[in-house]
């Protein structure tokens, strides 16, 4: 399962067929039908993804409503024959991108063809196996449809500038999670000994629950201790947690301000030299002409 | 409806009536009255200014009182005549600002002229339509009018730097907004599926409620998860929540700490040339004057 | 009532009298008791103070730990014999105090004096008018005497810097808890309209106290929103205060790492001209020699 | 009790046996028995290492899944076995360390010499003295046996730099946990005097958990204030937690920016001297080779 992004290569004839991850048909019908699909340069396309975006958004809607008793019960049936006519148009969907592509085998195994997939099935599997009847709800999971689109939106240097700082302080973020996992860990089992199943604290994995609703000051309340001795924890945790509550704030806080304040600099992609200034247009070092600055850089 | 802002502009004599945007009158007793109502350059307009910021302080107090059962069984009489002063000391000033101006039209439909409207409307609304009387307290948003004076303040050169820093970081606020939106939504549909309306999760929009409760750290505990699975996602929630909570802060820090460490640097007024330090007096490149630099920079 | 804080000059022989804020005695029994009392540079002046925040900290465990019923209960007679000690010691300190300055009135008027005077009042009151006995933990106060010691602590830089950035921050600090007065009036006003006293929401008061609960990511959870529309409301409110919270944040995140990253400089005492190094030793200006870079610089 | 890191020195021959902070043992069984216990560079090390946190990890899965009642009901007696397994197994890893050292009591009285203690101790008591059965959960701090070989491995950079932010911000949060402090408890007193023990705050100390728990945000609402002098006092406090919150987040924001931020310098190891860059090789005072910049710099 690869997170094969499709290309928005130009629809130019000629052997680009494997320019595209899934394959585009190199003409006839198919690859009328694989412009509409796949790609978005053409009204066809544009009109197919912003049909597609309603569709899985009204279908949410569906779901969503369908789970308030009072809207279920006045408006139920509405609301089957709707999912029904969602489910049948996902599915022609759903055939149509695996007759159109080259690879229908490689687009099945991707991550959007896998999405494209659960958003079908629970309708199907509810029927057939009546016991799975909760597992429908999976089709919420139908909002990552949406991704596909979004994906070509003008955000993406966004999400980019939010992954990269995350990406960025990956190692440290995975050091603050070994730590905080430890920490409540440990502080389960002694508020465990300390307040005992008599006080709601049941057994092991309960304690870290309530370590972990303390440390994050979420503070449900539904199990809180009740001796000094677990009061006197409970308050250093907090404490604890406050303080620890620092941490990834300031990782991704100086992430994103250094991403701001760094002199930015370019890459020369003939000889891979560094450090030329967003006025140079040559390389320092080769003299190759350096790329254009971009937008979203 | 237009955020019409009246300019300071000193009331010097001439055609200088389109220079504000409900229009000055040339002369007469509107003239004096508009001086009084809408500037404060003179003794009575900032005597007109105080006394009003006093009335609606005044009348936010009468409102909040009111609304504690034991003070509206001793005083509720007293508040009711009260409350009918001030909405005709209201109603007479919204009079004499449709009066004074040259366009009434353009400043009722401004955002101020709104805000004026709807600070006396509900008092009567009361009166002519029982069943409205909850509407009655929309009164608090007389709150809203003390900006009009709080606008010509010193403080506006801070509320300005809170502004830009949202203002820069709007994308970023967007695309983390979307972010959030699409993880409660699954998680909440999550929930719904695991715990079910046996543990309080009634509907898919509870479940939701319930996962921006966990999720912001707020944690009221009507709704809690009672089955093992249910609370480990939970704790998953609250991991994640603590670590997403440090990604608005840290765009917003990041935001103002680049606005104090960032060379400042000015535009030239005259050819727009940008990056001249704050001692520079001249444009380099066209020798024009700079602006001066002013306080609030 | 000034904040006069008692400078630690030499004890030279002299008319430096005028140096110490309550007048430093010339000579004889009461210059021996001031330097003790008021001055550390002594052994008996350290002594003196160690013994002091001895007894001040033992004095709050006695009043915590009379607080618990069952201790009380026990130990009632010990703790009440304890009290008069503490009672009659530092009413002794403070007529030594007293006695042993030049300007008494000043001291008695200073925020030290005040304390010291708060510090044994509620016991003696808790006699004479037997109603006030609630007051008598008023003397949890005494724990600001030890401000006093800690005054001449290595800590002030420390305390400086963070005095400092809230200091620098001030106008956005407050144009920040308006706007979050704002919010939480009009909020609280709305959720009283909402959901009524039904839910809990007994008055606009308790709606204010309750959209403070919600805003600052607390949540108690003693009055929740009922409601659909209470719960939609409550879930944009969560969401708004999480972003908010970014801001005081993002506000002294800034302050620091602007403290931390500026280039420091020195002013020149003689010429006031500014922007010199830490290594510059004479003023680039006047010639004149800067004063020496100190520790807590 | 020192922390005493063993070195990773190569198993060279000689007289380096006083390298190693226990002493390695020159030759024989006890060498061969060092190399694979205390060294990581052969393979039987290597398996040795792996097979430790297999078996720690496994008996913490026993110790969490033995407190559940339902589990334990079902499985008890093969966890009894088990423990006992993995208490045997840590009780010849102990002996053999404690054999295969030069120094057995240098080792017995390290950090981690105690914590392998600790480590098996718990079982064997509960046997001995039956009412020490709690204890038994003590076990949980076998996860800090897993540092051992964390230790080792390439996150110790990061660890460093989340220590170093710490330790460079001690004395900033030293005087933020005394503020908090003194805050708490007065807060809490107060509480006590306006709420009391008929809306249970019991005493001072319950009333100081309740300030934590408020000041913290974690909102448990086990105890919440009833009375409206108490809803305000919690009011103004939420709100100063709110900012104070902020105070550590600035902090440790401001440490990891300017870690980030700060031009990189290096030391001379020579002469002393400070300042040299990145891609300097020599000293510029005295000329001596800089050390090379590693990986983790």
């Amino acid at each position: 399962m690869s997170i094969a992004t499709p290309t928005r290569a130009a629809p130019s004839e000629g052997s680009d067929a494997e320019l595209h991850p899934y394959g585009r048909p190199a003409a006839g019908w198919r690859r009328k039908l694989f412009r509409v699909i796949f790609e978005s340069d053409t009204v066809a396309g544009k009109l197919f993804d912003e049909v597609l975006i309603g569709l899985i958004l009204a279908s949410l809607v569906v779901v969503v409503l369908d789970s308030i008793a009072s809207i279920h019960a006045a408006y139920g049936g509405l609301f089957t024959v709707l999912e029904w006519s969602f489910t049948l148009l996902f599915t022609l969907e759903y055939i149509a991108r695996l007759v159109c592509v080259q690879r229908p085998l490689r687009y099945a195994r991707s991550v959007f063809g896998v999405i494209d997939l659960v958003a079908v099935l629970p309708t199907y599997l509810a029927i057939l196996v009546p016991g799975l009847h909760a597992l429908i709800d999976v089709r919420v999971l139908r909002l990552l449809r949406i991704f596909r689109i979004f994906k070509l939106s003008a955000y993406i240097a966004e999400y980019g500038a939010l992954g990269r700082a995350l990406y960025e302080s990956r190692r440290k973020i995975f050091v603050f999670l070994s730590f905080v996992m430890i920490v409540v860990l440990i502080m389960g089992t002694l508020m465990y000994v300390v307040e005992g199943p008599a006080h709601g604290f049941h057994n092991i994995p309960t304690g870290v629950y309530w370590a972990i609703t303390t440390m994050t000051t979420v503070g449900f309340g539904d199990i809180t201790p009740k001796t000094d001795l677990g009061r006197f924890i409970a308050s250093i945790m907090m404490l604890l947690g406050w303080g620890t509550l620092a941490v990834p704030t300031g990782i991704v806080s100086a992430e994103f301000t250094a991403q701001k304040l760094r002199p930015r600099t370019r890459h020369c992609t003939a000889c891979g030299s560094d450090g030329h200034s967003m006025s140079d247009r040559f390389c320092r070092d080769c003299g190759a002409a350096l790329p254009p600055v971009t937008a979203t850089e």
